[in-house]
């Protein structure tokens, strides 16, 4: 049977990534009180194709999920544990530079601020593993993770007899790091910067304190991102983050946003 | 050239419906005051099947939309004009049922309440037409306009001492008329109901004023699809109406929606 | 403190719905075999309001969540395990019409035809259960199931010298059922109607046989729903269906859709 | 009226991007043959905001629109005119550095390869342009145009008894250049790239004629990358690009993809 793909030509270009995209895979992840929770990743898997090569072996790379997980690919050091896969994935494929990107919610009990009461809030993620082999092995991970907050205007408090408009904002902060980071350190972070949490239950008693207390936090964009990136600066473990702040305003139809990013 | 969807068989089953959608097209409307805005419509187009055909001669869809719009598809009145378009479409097709939808950006110029700065406002429609022909003619048509509008929540604000919580909405109203009806209507109607009016730009007196606004008149989810409701009800063009209030509740990750449907 | 929702009024509709939307929770489910497998649920959670009622207690939606899986929501016989926390939840909320949507992928693993190499493939789900308390307990629900397959238009290979398009295309089933019916039931059905099904890992023998097979069974858009229709009229278990299949044909920017909707 | 954007303070990060996004916008473009077509503009409009400063004077972003297109924006060389714009933005703001994203469909006619039959081709397509105005101006200007495509699978072809694998692809190629450059230009690079165009009506002349052609032209996604750069190597107007190529595969749930970014 012919293998068209490992014909080998004199053609012009090497090529920087071929893969598979939108690959929904069932994961288990470990959260920092050790607990197992089960979610479903959405993968990219790319590598590098020599410039004498006509295509990659495709069906090498759905192989690899199977062989790494038969039901569930399950990462406790999720840096870590990927940079294995890519390890094992440029291998197979026989290749020099692999890539791999994976989204997936990342679910989280939270209990209401006054009440108690107990729920599971989840937050969307992504991270983006690359790995070169040559001249030297090099692995690069940026860990990216999605936190709704409340967030109420200054502006409209200043300015207003009484009340300020506030919405939901997502903050996504992005993050290269040395040792071991938890998903629960980022989220604290924003959580913590932000007017107000957000949670999955709140009861009478806990929706006082909430407005009461983003009332007394008024944030702008701006703020949200200059605070993150205060916490994320004196993080010895971080070493290069972006921040966005992204507030469905409730005044218009559109959305304002802030960036900060810093390589230190 | 075989001609293989004309050929006749013994097959088990009428078809229903059979087209194409997502068929994107430069659609031109009118405003009610005259003014003509340019838009893009995302269609869907399907004709019944009768039982002994093999199949549908789908490429007369697109080529009946360039025969009635070379460059744009032109609606004054949207619901007279898309039944002259459905009727032309069953007769193409020698089908005896049409059915057209059409999701599309609806623009609107829109002043800031103090300060009179006029921007762009976009409301997300829809419309379902259909037709059949047998046993007598009969044309059903849904327009459905979506508005976003600001809800602050009576129960945050009753219970806590300063603030209230409050967030995008996006009001739902998908209606059956008989007389000419138009989308400014509609978004009057939701826009005058809720809390406050959304805004494409507002400067500081306006935020004031939105901001104020909105406190002095709470709405919950319940209390939005009621009040629209009411109007909706004395309208007498209105035969039949179904509405949908969803809220990005800034405190919540997950949104609050009530819905009343109503054949009068 | 006051408790708004709970006030009583001269209000001038009940109101149909009313609950959360786009809440995500981890799901247990059970698969034919038995296999417990996880998976992700976004619900919708609804219930109807009395007219004299001014809101209702949305809190109690999430807390029921928790209540029922603290960790993830098992679902064994998915129609009869909602219909009790539907139950539960009309109750809970002192109503007397519940409303429960969830959307969710289901992994199957799945061989390849020739290889025998074993994969893990995700199908698109969604169930719509309503339970009314009065005058009589009537419970309705609705297990619909996205499967992908492989179509190759007859018109394209009747008329070409060599070759026909082909395109992935999405069969969507939604049907009523009696007694118990396993998603596995709908997919075996739709993957055996296709031109051929679709499989998360192909070797080059495998692509050969499904390139094959696929020239072998053409398949329209009318045909798929016709074949799906008469192998759900056959099972005595389903009391309706609604059938549509989309084609993301390769020759066309738009898709192109048939439907077929039986009320045996 | 108090004004707390202008407020200055010891903040201690200087904000990279603050601004709007998911703004909608009347545009207005020229093609190649110098028609206007009228098309809806996503935009993100942002700036840098020095160290000093909490907060930018979100406002005036809705009102630049405004005041460059009060009822729609027109652009006929669309990397000149949003510099333009940009430079606007950048001193409204009094800022140093502007941002400008628009997300746009591009609406072209397109003839049928036999039988003539026009109709209208959507292509999305994005931009993203960004001045600095300090230590020299520098303007950067990326466009970026998804073309879709049929592409028939190489290897499936050669390994089959009959018949190839083929399916819908989009190839996106994303481009700085220093002379005026036509999206025409670009989309008919990709779609002479490829095992066939696209076409928005085909008739049966037609579609043997696109079947045969595609069946005779097979492509991977990497064949698609590196005929696409060969040709935009030669493009001395293109001093940069970046080419990828995805592929709903009709074997597969997921898709395959290929990337060569190239800077000359």
């Amino acid at each position: 049977m012919l293998d068209i793909q490992n014909t080998k030509g004199d053609y012009k270009y090497k090529i920087n990534k071929v893969g598979i995209s939108n690959v929904l895979y069932p994961v288990t992840l470990k959260t920092k009180r050790g607990m197992s929770v089960p979610t479903i990743g959405n993968f990219s898997m790319s590598v590098s194709l020599e410039q004498d090569l006509k295509g990659a072996n495709m069906s090498r790379l759905p192989i690899l999920l199977s062989e790494f997980g038969e039901n569930t690919l399950e990462l406790s050091d999720i840096k870590k544990d990927l940079k294995t896969l890519i390890h094992a994935m440029v291998k197979k494929m026989e290749s020099k530079d692999g890539y791999l990107e994976m989204e997936f919610e990342f679910f989280l009990k939270k209990k209401a601020p006054v009440s108690d009461f107990q729920g599971i809030m989840p937050y969307k993620c992504k991270v983006f593993g690359s790995l070169h082999l040559e001249p030297s092995t090099e692995y690069d991970f940026i860990l990216s993770v999605e936190v709704p907050v409340t967030t109420l205007c200054p502006c409209s408090k200043a300015i207003s007899e009484y009340s300020a408009h506030n919405q939901r904002g997502y903050v996504q902060v992005s993050l290269r790091y040395s040792d071991l980071m938890y998903i629960e350190d980022i989220i604290e972070v924003v959580e913590s910067s932000a007017s107000c949490d957000i949670y999955p239950i709140l009861k009478r008693i806990d929706e006082k304190y909430v407005t009461e207390k983003a009332y007394e936090n008024p944030r702008f964009v701006e703020d949200m991102v200059r605070l993150v990136a205060e916490r994320l600066q004196e993080d010895n473990r971080v070493s290069w983050f972006s921040i966005s702040s992204r507030h469905q305003e409730s005044i218009h139809a559109h959305d304002a946003f802030a960036v900060i990013e810093i390589t230190k």
